[in-house]
């Protein structure tokens, strides 16, 4: 991994961060893409901003144009939009030397991913994410998915983009609740790096301040995941760390029923698998506090009405981390020093029961 | 690629090639999987045959085992049997350490490599194939699909198993038709490679002397195979060396409409791409004669109605091999010496016409 200001190289494509890069997409797509036939995936959401812009540029390159739109949100990571977009690739006559460019957040991301993973066995893929989420979490390390009724994820594939461009400036137009989100996320990298990077999330005191940090923060996530995905693509190992807060965040996440956002969620998972491990006296006292004040300067959530009930457990059980009868659970010894520990599934309520059962404490 | 009399190793797994193999499969499995839940995907042809032995060879592992039956043939490489088999793995808790086996022939075997490969990411696999041209063909080299509407294996994967296990004795309950139409792949593989792989096939001059030859011939094709595949995985190059008989041949497929197998529309497309370079004086005189002989002995066919039909060059514009304006046709020079030419879109037509007014002699 090379790794300058504003590109991070990963094995077999770069990661461009940009202000303003979305104005002059001529300038890193067309060393990359001779002319052909482009599906720009986006949502109803995001096109209206974005996707005369990006069409433009496009044609202006000499590419042919077709844009797709699914419906903003998390239902179009379904069976049914994989196999809308795949139609119209087919009915467009899209071979494999074609492309496609996903232009939205993760929902977008992901299933954009995911269809161009599989047409034709594979077909090029530019991300251009334009949530703080996707910016700092999937547009990085080739995951792609959709979501099964039994869960988030279910289904997908490994597959990796040719080239992430990433526009910094497209976060000041997010809601204030998706802004902060993807900030859930940059804690958690910041998290498990510690150092310089612990120290850039300590001066975000408002969510106005992640706007200020945001090419700082964006750079500093994806330096540190591109780092771990190129020494674990397939995520035998190492990848498993960036699923700190994830193995009860992705349960939260499936029972609040769309009410928890994922990086709502994650934040909610930190605090408590920190506060599980600091109680045990593995994880450094207080660092359970340092962690929940970065999360509570921005109004992320620290805990979440079912915590702690029969469904929480069950979701739990179809973590994809779990090996035989064992989960794997990430957790932090202190600020910059993450590890596993594979705990029995017969034991998770124990384990987790006395946590729940006292308030994690908001300095 | 190590290479023995029966076992070829590729980059991550073995395929395994003994007669009686299925009834010891214990020797094979036993060393790769720790007691887990397996899913065996299999159809309403071959369950009956052979399920019951391999689920009780299963079981007495250590194994939970599910059996998961499609209904049999191509219409089952669909969205629907993909849906059906992933809610059944998610509705058994399955997770991506358990596992599949594909038992059947190449429709269960990329129907449910698919599936593997994106069910929570990809799950471990292991292939049984049943048929002759399963064994040689779709086993190995980690092609997985499903059909659209608008063409075969428009969807699909690269994912490579973890163990190929081929028991050629059950090529003995085959229809004849489908034992010739495997042959026919196999005749194609012999005559990219040449040598000795071709003296083999002279040695089959009935369908009952695949039988008598199979060892010796699904070795020949898959080690060939193998050496390919493992030199480019991702079908870049070398690897569409494979698609010899298939520019033809899959347009012919796809428009007879269940009429033609593969095997026999590959042989009508070796004919006739063979026919068209002779004509131009690219390929050695007498080499059509000498591929045509080897197909007809064993009764496969040389002609479809379709061939050069409006319906014909349309469905060769779906062909995945497809760069910019040009198609890459596969030909051989001679026997055993096969090289790629770029044929113009716009000039196919004129290009196979005046071998398609003429009759190929059957010699």
């Amino acid at each position: 991994m090379s790794e300058e200001k504003n590109e991070i190289t990963l094995k077999n494509y770069q990661v461009k961060i940009q202000d303003g890069l979305l104005q002059h997409l001529a300038e890193f797509i067309k060393p990359l893409w001779q002319p052909k036939k482009i599906a720009v995936i986006t949502d109803d959401n995001v096109g209206p901003l974005y996707v005369d812009k990006v069409e433009a540029q496009l044609i202006e390159m000499g590419h042919r144009v077709v844009i797709l739109t699914v419906p903003a949100g998390e239902t179009s990571k379904s069976w049914e939009q994989v196999q809308v977009l795949i139609d119209s690739l087919a009915q467009n006559n899209f071979v494999r030397s074609d492309g496609i460019v996903a232009l939205g957040g993760g929902v977008v991301g992901d299933l954009a991913g995911f269809v161009a993973s599989i047409y034709m066995r594979g077909i090029s893929l530019i991300q251009i994410p334009t949530s703080l989420l996707a910016q700092v979490d999937s547009s990085v390390g080739g995951k792609t998915a959709i979501d099964l009724n039994a869960g988030k994820n279910m289904v997908g594939s490994f597959y990796q983009p040719n080239l992430v461009l990433i526009d910094p400036s497209t976060i000041q137009t997010l809601p204030k609740r998706m802004l902060v989100e993807g900030y859930g996320e940059i804690v958690k990298c910041a998290a498990l790096v510690g150092g310089s990077f612990w120290e850039i999330v300590q001066k975000v005191h408002q969510p106005a301040d992640i706007i200020l940090q945001a090419e700082s923060l964006i750079h500093a996530s994806i330096a540190f995941k591109a780092s771990v995905v190129m020494r674990d693509e397939k995520e035998n190992g190492l990848r498993k760390l960036l699923n700190f807060g994830h193995t009860l965040g992705h349960a939260l996440e499936l029972i609040e029923d769309g009410q928890l956002m994922h990086g709502e969620a994650v934040a909610v998972g930190m605090a408590y698998i920190t506060a599980a491990f600091e109680k045990k006296g593995m994880t450094a006292a207080g660092t359970t506090a340092e962690i929940t004040a970065r999360l509570a300067q921005v109004g992320l959530p620290l805990v979440a009405n079912q915590l702690g009930s029969a469904a929480f457990y069950r979701a739990m059980l179809h973590d994809k981390k779990i090996k035989g009868d064992q989960i794997i659970l990430v957790y932090i010894k202190k600020i910059g020093e993450p590890a596993f520990y594979p705990l029995k599934i017969t034991e998770l309520k124990k384990w987790f029961e006395p946590i729940l059962n006292s308030q994690i404490e908001d300095n």
